[in-house]
């Protein structure tokens, strides 16, 4: 067994998607970024399951398809070149898992990142996809500008679902500086109705 | 597998103890409250490993030490009717664990509550004694006066520990009320000294 260790708040969000994802789900990418977590979480879900991703950058689309193909799992995984607040126009059926992993491209240019106001809309539409026990895990960045008000603003709009249909976990690290990432683990509760209404927005 | 589920702050502080503590492990029980946490830090170090206990009222160390006889696991178990803020004076080696329950005594004088000021000796005291890589946990209940004050006391407290010594991950869950429990976890970080000071109180 690996010695317990403390890491970081992408690996926070790392361990509830194992922990939450199994073989035959079906999860969402909301931000493909260079397709890490895609690829992940097609592993995650396996020959069954399938991966649906989100981006708005066609680079973060082409080359998160080029990392599924050279492992072989292309086929379980559908990509989309949109924002990912449509994600409830696209996706039809109910999802195990929603991942955020907000800010900018790793590598691409920073000037494009997430913003509040579709994260809002992407993030209200995860949690309506979501079906009972379902998870979604949010990074967040807040040592950009847009990041620190994604945070502000996500502790605010999270902190009012309600407790009958959602578990809000809030995980941060203290003493990493006031940019360090935060990360968001969100579980709908089993006796919540499967399209149980988020504030829209 | 059991399904993934989201609990309390006190689940996320026993999932932390059971990940950290190893069969033959020394570690400290700070608030022995009715034995609960005892018994099962007794059961993870196994017969090889000791438990350190402490409380300052006569009748949490009586029903810890009825619970631990009747599991058979007394022999492991060496219980203090002192302050936790005595733990240094007592222990004289590095542990892998400390565990903080703070508040009240369930059941008992809700008048007889832990308070900062010991607090925060017991803390810095068991950040000492940790070994690299153990793990101190920390549930905090500011649904009550004292409470409050110590979770805004140790939040500043605990954000001012070196990076290089300590990671300290703050958890909580955002919907679940003003009062709802807030669980720390602490860990000395692998090259950190076994004796690295922590702010004298």
């Amino acid at each position: 067994m690996a010695d317990f260790e403390l890491r970081s708040a992408r690996y926070l969000a790392l361990e509830a998607q194992q922990a939450a994802v199994r073989a035959g789900d079906t999860v969402i990418d909301a931000t493909l970024g260079n397709g890490h977590d895609t690829l992940r979480l097609a592993q995650l879900v396996g020959e069954q399951g399938s991966v649906i991703g989100f981006d708005i950058q066609p680079e973060a689309v082409r080359s998160t398809r080029k990392r599924l193909e050279e492992a072989g799992m292309a086929e379980r995984c559908e990509l989309h070149l949109t924002g990912h607040e449509h994600m409830a126009e696209v996706v039809q059926k109910s999802v195990r898992c929603v991942v955020f992993n907000l800010g900018w491209l790793p590598g691409g240019d920073k000037h494009i990142t997430t913003q509040w106001l579709t994260t809002e809309k992407a993030v209200a539409a995860a949690l309506g996809l979501l079906e009972p026990m379902g998870v979604c895990t949010l990074c967040v960045y807040p040592g950009h500008r847009e990041g620190a008000v994604e945070l502000e603003n996500l502790t605010s709009f999270l902190s009012s679902l309600k407790p009958q249909e959602f578990n809000v976990l809030r995980q941060e690290f203290l003493n990493a500086g006031p940019g360090a990432p935060v990360c968001f683990v969100i579980q709908k509760q089993a006796s919540a109705a499967n399209d149980c209404s988020v504030r829209s927005v």
